[in-house]
């Protein structure tokens, strides 16, 4: 039994050795070098080049490095059948709202403006907005969502959320399916999107979306770029029916430069770091499962091929 | 009985036309109007000329249209023994702490850096940092620092506060003199300054103070431009013993076009909107204390004038 590792941004070497430390025993090996793939058992993943998976007969399990399984569905070379797992991490989920609520404030109190008026020496005081002044939508109440929606509640802010199918049990008032969602968008003025990205939820974010939420919200997507018809917002920032937008996740990453999102000031663009998978707390949970798999056990985190989450 | 309003920011008329709208029978007068200056007997006032004041023999209360009384003591044409009254705005508090939130969670996660590698179509990740890195350091435990700690220990963060004189009944553990601030600074990675700006706290934040947080400590100050010794903090910044500050007041405002402050991209400067008077909230504070200098009540929010607020 073995692991094998997949991933192509530079990160594989630090992986290894983070995972190595932990469970000195256990073979380890990166896809690009020299190993016995018929020993490998579980394939660690983060957007692996399509196809690859196919070369190891004896997989048990394919984990993802992350929350997000989107690019192992994606993969057309995906054996079927196996177990899929995804990091449910509490200090991804606390990032994630951490970084929200940065963006949120920073809206209200326009620093990004601020920055650039800095740039140009231009002191030019606005109107501030305030917390009792807005209602966040949050749209996908999993395991980020519901987190980001208790942080936002405590801070005193109005919410309510959005997931494809029915949630129960949910401290915050949720609204669950295509028929509930005019509903669930008419006073959001704060809209972030912490979706899964199916079949299902790509495009979600676009301009019959946009058109049911009040003149000048502003949106924050922090899932994947694919939820987002880029078109459609920029012709909604320019009639104004939309204020802004903070997006930290693109079709393609990096963002081309050519891409017209570089050039707007109500666009606040950050390179995907909203949340990124540390380490110490992935480390664990993926040697947990490696284990399971060893024994036999039933696995943590598995996703539903059904739900593509 | 008569009100003089006495401020030069172009905002005198929206002000009488407010207090008018709530004390239709009560004379309200623009100092810079024909009125009748013997029956005049509160005046309210933000940064007046100085020495305007002597120029009402029947004054009985002088009366600050925000916060900070500090430009009322720095006239040397001061009538003496007169009552003086500040704001005591509970949303002039939660929009201070708004605003605080922000740059704090602005600073965590890099968003000033990221605008501007915007504007140069720069996509660079970078290492953000949490709440549970840091440790903030409030210096003014009064009305508007206590909001702020009680915010910032509900989202997560470590406060501490630090005031001038010894205060009792806080929920937040709290430093007092001279001789608590070494102790009080050591462990703070951001520290805020909300202190009112007296002859004791003038030029509070310096090189002695910067030097004994630790190394890339972050500055907030909201409180006013007096309280920083600008040189050192230039100083501090260049070291890298502080790696960042949010400015939002200055000793001169706006801010000269030459201040080395808004060349420098760790500097996070704002033109002062930290918090500003909320009509709706300060006009009902100022005429009940009309009302009761017209009964021989006692006024509400009298400051000292011993410790100058």
């Amino acid at each position: 039994m073995a692991i094998v590792l997949i991933r192509q941004d530079g990160k594989t070497a630090s992986w290894k050795n983070a995972l190595k430390a932990k469970a000195p025993g256990v073979p380890i090996y990166n896809y690009q070098e020299d190993h016995p793939r018929e020993q490998v058992t579980m394939a660690i993943v983060w957007k692996h080049p399509q196809g690859t998976l196919k070369a190891y007969p004896n997989l048990q399990c394919i984990a993802s490095f992350g929350a997000g399984v989107d690019f192992i569905f994606e993969d057309p070379g995906l054996p079927g059948n196996l177990p899929i797992t995804r990091v449910v991490d509490p200090v991804l989920a606390s990032d994630m709202s951490e970084f929200v609520i940065a963006q949120v404030f920073s809206y209200l109190k326009h620093l990004k403006q601020y920055a650039l008026d800095q740039e140009e020496r231009i002191w030019r005081p606005k109107a501030y907005r305030r917390i009792a002044d807005e209602v966040v939508g949050i749209m996908g109440m999993g395991a980020l969502g519901t987190v980001l929606a208790r942080d936002l509640t405590q801070l005193g802010f109005q919410v309510r959320g959005w997931a494809t199918s029915k949630k129960t049990g949910l401290a915050t008032p949720c609204y669950s399916g295509q028929e509930a969602l005019g509903e669930f968008l008419t006073p959001v003025t704060i809209l972030v999107c912490l979706l899964p990205l199916t079949e299902q939820t790509r495009g979600i974010l676009n301009k019959p979306l946009f058109s049911q939420l009040p003149k000048g919200a502003f949106i924050i997507n922090v899932a994947r770029g694919g939820h987002l018809v880029d078109a459609d917002l920029l012709e909604m920032l320019k009639t104004g029916q939309l204020s802004g937008a903070a997006l930290d996740v693109f079709h393609d990453e990096p963002l081309p430069k050519d891409h017209p999102f570089w050039d707007l000031p109500e666009v606040h663009l950050t390179p995907h770091i909203a949340s990124v998978s540390d380490q110490d707390s992935v480390v664990p949970q993926l040697l947990e499962n490696y284990r399971r798999l060893q024994k036999g056990q039933a696995l943590l985190n598995v996703v539903s091929r059904d739900k593509g989450y």
